[in-house]
């Protein structure tokens, strides 16, 4: 079998970064879940029990097995209890048709099947719950169509509503076993990894800036400008924040936050941070337009703003550094006075560049000294 | 049949905004899918034809429905191209274990599950694929599992993969006319309402941020804050741009723009409002501290302040205007040297808010002035 090996040894070798090996085990963590599942198939004893519907346990772990712990588990209960509602309602709906019975029959099913599809497609586009039932509610109709049109035929609807839910149990089960338990990729990880980076990147961007700012003009035409790209990435990771938050909340115990999770936190934090973000970009207009006529008022600011700009960045990496260990930040008590301080200064001599961004950072560390 | 009626009787009432009625005739409209696919049971005649693959029929329409015309047919595409891909490889691999035979027969059917499998996901979690054509690799998986596994078993893989290929067909086609035909929403429309409302949030952000920062001191304290929450939503709005400039890539033609829909341009002119609304948004740290000290220098800038902004303000809707409006801006030829002689008049006195914002718009009109 070693052709078929050699696919796997290139994507091996392909491997050069922590984030292309976590993809890898992904994948690896796929393709056991799917040959275990398979095993129904492929074995004689199992497939005598399960049948058929062997073909739904297959679905439900091609389906639910995400990349983040969270967000399978998430899938997964969604589809779970979608597939119960809708498996149950299916059932009523099915039998009030049977009792109809004749061409009442097949109206009942009809304007069921309406009505339900309608009602669970409107409720599935409301903010809130598009955000975290989605899927359920699309397993939600799904189910309850399945179950409703063919309990005219089948007659034994209650029994193909069990075996299905049997199998997806298993299918569930399995994912669920390897998602978690075998080396899991846990969004609530992500996240505090994307918070600390966060920090640091800001900083980076901090002085970048000011280095470009104060670089002396003659050779500022000939370099390439101050990419503004990690910044950019501070500022537009909203949605990316918010979904891994969304599946945090559904991990269970690991790590050192235990069972609570401060995913709220993370959030807010995040926003700060973009904040900031947002006026560290603006000052990407003073950068591109070099304004001969404030040589003079620039060359006297230089020094106050290097000392701002540096000891902007240390705050940050300080916060950073001890989120990023979930510690207690040692230096908190010194961070606070010192950016005062320096603010005190500034007052006095008017930058636009620098101003903005010491005010939030004050907010940033009364929200991140909490650790 | 009253009863049935009540709940959507009392959908109607909710409606008071045009959104909520796009989103109330997406329900109806999947409603309507759903009844017409399930004639494919409720029908003999019909039944007799397609048996109990009609379920790949109700489970088309179920799962690629979508809000967005363009989103359903990519989806539907994906989702078509996903399972020719994975059949068609599926016979070939059940082809060859059906030659090996005997316990081969298995570890085959194994071996290949794994590696299709793992190198599938591993794929579709690569970024360029994840973001268009991540369905179609999950379908892919799916479709290859079940014909490679079932090929055990049924023998007829062949006529099997078929007859579910034709009742998939069935469903997306009547999807995509449903979807297209009957009230199409289109992802290319929403996406050019979403860019010239940012025009007029940009607009009214930078008129509420000077009035708040002029205002007399006095009442500073007892009135709510200038709140930037238009701005912000302009900020965050990458993710959702992106997103629907997706779906818009495959949507037919359709309203003024034919077939060269310009999304490339609309997340261009997207990006250029961000790094703007950025800047609106640094200014926020100015308007929470107010500095008794610069009462002075703040009454001095007070009117050039106020013209710069009423003329941003006034460039800014004209050109979202004429983007609304799809003709070439009249007033384009006297925003740009307007702008001009402002920002030229501001580099003498040097005013920390507006300055930035009036250079970036700068940029904006080179970019929006196309239209």
């Amino acid at each position: 079998f070693r052709d078929f090996f050699l696919p796997i040894i290139s994507f091996v070798r392909e491997v050069d970064s922590k984030y292309d090996l976590r993809k890898l085990i992904h994948s690896i963590k796929v393709g056991v879940a799917l040959v275990s599942v398979s095993l129904l198939y492929l074995l004689d004893p199992l497939y005598k029990q399960v049948g058929e519907n062997a073909m739904w346990a297959i679905m439900t772990v091609v389906v639910i097995f995400e990349f983040y712990a969270g967000a399978t588990l998430s899938k997964g209960l969604n589809r779970g209890i979608g597939t119960i509602l809708g498996g149950g309602l299916g059932c009523l709906a099915a039998a009030f048709a049977q009792d109809v019975g004749g061409i009442g029959n097949s109206i009942v099913v009809g304007t069921s099947v309406f009505i339900s599809g309608a009602a669970a497609t409107y409720i599935r586009l409301v903010p809130r719950i598009k955000k975290r039932y989605e899927y359920g509610a699309m397993i939600f109709i799904l189910t309850f169509n399945l179950v409703v049109v063919s309990g005219l035929r089948a007659e034994e609807v209650m029994q193909l509503a069990r075996e299905r839910l049997t199998t997806i149990v298993m299918g569930f089960v399995i994912c669920i076993f390897i998602s978690l338990l075998v080396f899991p990729i846990w969004a609530g990880d992500e996240l505090h990894d994307s918070l600390t980076s966060k920090f640091e990147h800001l900083a980076r961007s901090i002085e970048g800036c000011l280095e470009e700012y104060f670089k002396v003009d003659t050779d500022k035409e000939n370099r390439p400008g101050f990419s503004f790209s990690s910044c950019k990435s501070v500022l537009h990771s909203k949605a990316k924040d918010e979904s891994l938050a969304n599946f945090a909340r559904w991990e269970p115990w690991h790590g050192k936050f235990r069972l609570s999770y401060p995913w709220k936190k993370y959030l807010k934090i995040g926003e700060v941070l973009r904040d900031m973000a947002a006026n560290v970009l603006s000052v990407k207009g003073c950068l591109q337009y070099p304004r001969q006529s404030l040589q003079n008022l620039r060359a006297s600011i230089k020094e106050p703003c290097e000392i701002v700009g540096s000891s902007l960045a240390w705050a940050l990496r300080e916060l950073g550094e001890s989120i990023k260990k979930m510690n207690k930040c040692e230096t908190a008590a010194f961070i606070m006075p010192k950016l005062k301080s320096i603010r005190h200064e500034l007052n006095l001599i008017i930058t636009p560049s620098a101003l903005a961004g010491v005010e939030k950072s004050t907010d940033a560390l009364e929200l991140a000294s909490f650790v």
